[in-house]
């Protein structure tokens, strides 16, 4: 560990907690008197491999408590996956700047690549740390409590629902939320934290953890506008049917749209609102329902700025530090996750990367009602204290009703 | 004036502070020593004639201030617009009950229906006070400054571009978010006050106020995309072609998509992506630009909870306090309006119906760029003070560059 540099990158979809963990990684990183140089790869490891690097050393710390509340990547992100290749050529950069320690903030897809990285590295004889630090909005790494991210994402997803529900209980009908996650439901089942009085929405809630039926989906709204006179709907756009065919895919397939893929393999089901589309036609055309309107979260659930918990910030702050102090006093690569040890309170954790890289968690049963459109109290339990200080709250008018008197009703 | 009882009531789309009106009138009414009932109904006038009326004066005050503080329309709301043979009714019912003065909060086609029952009301020799309480995300009506409603959409809407421009900053590619706004460009001109770098999206906003061609439109695109590498587009919902039509209804019909419509006639063009995704068509198949990605804020924007402007609730409040005043002490029918006095401050008055009733404004011409596609200043100095308190702001690393080693730059 003679190296005195450092490097960090943030890599996959943004967050509005990530730049709290870039953040925790200059400023702690800062606090070793061996580092010398913390430099910020631009747009992940693609910026690596064009050398496109900045010093964070050369910024003010005020600036960077600034940018670390600033939601989205602030060093830029990239979707792409290194191959041996693309990973030769990352060592050919580091080692020409004397970078000994990696960084890479991000989700699944990114802790495969900090494992190929680490395995790349020791293959070829280079002293390269390679710390993942964790970060999706979609909370679905393995061995984690919660990943940072997903608190904020489902924060708002929390506060979207509660007022869709307030808007729908005004002007009655049907309304479906399309929320992002392509195998992971958390972040459609926080649309129940929006929920406070019994006949609040959402009614229904649709997880990629279940299979969808277009049958079952129509008879749930059905009996649950016969019951409310409405019906709020959460859905995942990662929904699929009994063969595993996304259902947004699916529909694609109908309007013969050609199906865009990352360099992953990922079908894009974020982007567009087709799949809200889909199933609101389907509700007018087969319940007859006049009043059906459909929203997709899209991008602003996982980057809007001023809906953050206080609780995400700090824990991606911390797992930034972590990461800097398991590298330095630690003896191994590896991916920081978070453990819950209180109600509320987290502690980190190294994991091998092995044990995160590629592994997708989906919503463990015990979060899941039997009816599998609704979440248990045990998931209520578990996402609240993530949600923060401060979540608004809904209140109603409980006054009396007036007497009729040109039409008195039959009692 | 001999009558005890007021009648208030919410009409068309809610808004996040419309129960600050609700409550305004309320509580002030009770102040006034002739007031012995606060009646609420329900779903606007749709609940008078069914007479479905609550006793607000059988709320807590307590409650009503929480409720004041909550988005949506707390009575229910309702798009009928009364006929003749509906006023009728209207005036049956509040006969027997003997009210003698009607509140109603709401937007356009709302105060079209105060002065049709208020003319209504002349005609039959009913002694009924109508005033009509402003309110409408679109800022549309004329006479006021601005509407309450208006400022806290306008804030979601400058958040949302904020992090979605930081997100797509950071994965770069075309943004498209589509806003509300029928026949006014107010709300999704406020997208403008999300920016805050020189080149910080929206770099390009769409308004109904303009002509939209498509051939402008990908220009227009395709130039910002080849200086900035990205584009972050902003676009109303209510865009039309030369001949007045809807884009999105140009969109349905290619799509033979049935067209809904409303009780006003007006084409249904919220609760759905359809317009965004056709937009987004466009751009990846004649521009060959594959990272496209489009969103329709939907319903978020006007019922969020916990994106509200504070001085929209203030001024939401006051014109239901103004709206009882003027009913008590003046001697006729009106609109209430805000009227801006200094910078920043508000006062109110009280508009004859008809100067009200059925015009739409839209964004005059100072506000708009001679470009068609941006505001001016002189529109970021009328809408900046209505945002608020506490607007997040976000922040950039603006440190040194690492000289590259390997490839290193010509200079």
């Amino acid at each position: 560990m003679g190296s005195g540099k450092i490097l960090v990158a943030q890599g996959g979809g943004p967050t509005a907690v990530i730049n709290q963990s870039l953040v925790g990684v200059a400023l702690e990183a800062r606090r070793f008197r061996d580092v010398t140089r913390v430099y910020g790869a631009l747009h992940g490891v693609r910026g690596i491999v064009n050398e496109e690097f900045i010093d964070l050393t050369q910024e003010t710390s005020h600036n960077l408590e600034l940018v670390a509340a600033t939601p989205s990547s602030a060093l830029g992100s990239t979707r792409d996956k290194p191959d041996e290749k693309y990973c030769a050529e990352i060592f050919n950069v580091l080692r020409a700047h004397e970078i000994e320690h990696f960084f890479y903030i991000g989700g699944n897809d990114s802790s495969d690549t900090v494992r190929i990285v680490s395995e790349q590295a020791r293959a070829a004889g280079y002293p390269l740390r390679a710390i993942h630090i964790p970060k999706t909005i979609d909370n679905d790494l393995v061995g984690s409590d919660h990943t940072p991210g997903f608190p904020s994402a489902a924060r708002f997803v929390a506060q979207a629902f509660a007022g869709a529900n307030l808007d729908n209980a005004s002007l009655p009908g049907v309304y479906v939320g399309v929320v992002m996650g392509r195998h992971a439901g958390f972040l459609t089942a926080a649309s129940a934290l929006g929920k406070k009085f019994p006949d609040d929405g959402p009614h229904l809630i649709y997880l990629p953890e279940r299979t969808f039926s277009i049958e079952s989906f129509l008879a749930d709204v059905k009996a649950t506008y016969e019951r409310h006179g409405r019906c709020v709907i959460a859905v995942s756009e990662g929904i699929h049917d009994a063969s595993g065919e996304p259902i947004a895919t699916l529909l694609a397939k109908e309007a013969t749209r050609e199906i865009e893929r990352d360099a992953h393999g990922n079908v894009q089901l974020s982007g567009t609102g087709a799949l809200a589309d889909l199933l609101c036609d389907e509700i007018r055309a087969k319940l007859g329902i006049k009043r059906v309107r459909g929203d997709t979260f899209g991008y602003l659930q996982r980057s809007f700025i001023g809906c953050v918990s206080d609780v995400d910030q700090r824990e991606a702050r911390e797992v930034g530090e972590k990461a800097v102090q398991y590298a330095f006093w630690g003896d191994r690569d590896g991916s920081v996750a978070i453990r819950r040890t209180g109600f509320y309170s987290a502690d980190y954790a190294l994991l091998p990367l092995s044990d995160v890289a590629g592994k997708t968690r989906t919503m463990e049963d015990e979060f899941i009602a039997p009816s599998g459109t609704d979440v248990t109290d045990a998931f209520r339990l578990y996402l609240r204290p993530l949600l923060g200080s401060g979540m608004p709250d809904a209140f109603r008018l409980r006054c009396a009703r007036v007497a009729k008197i040109l039409k008195p009703e039959n009692r």
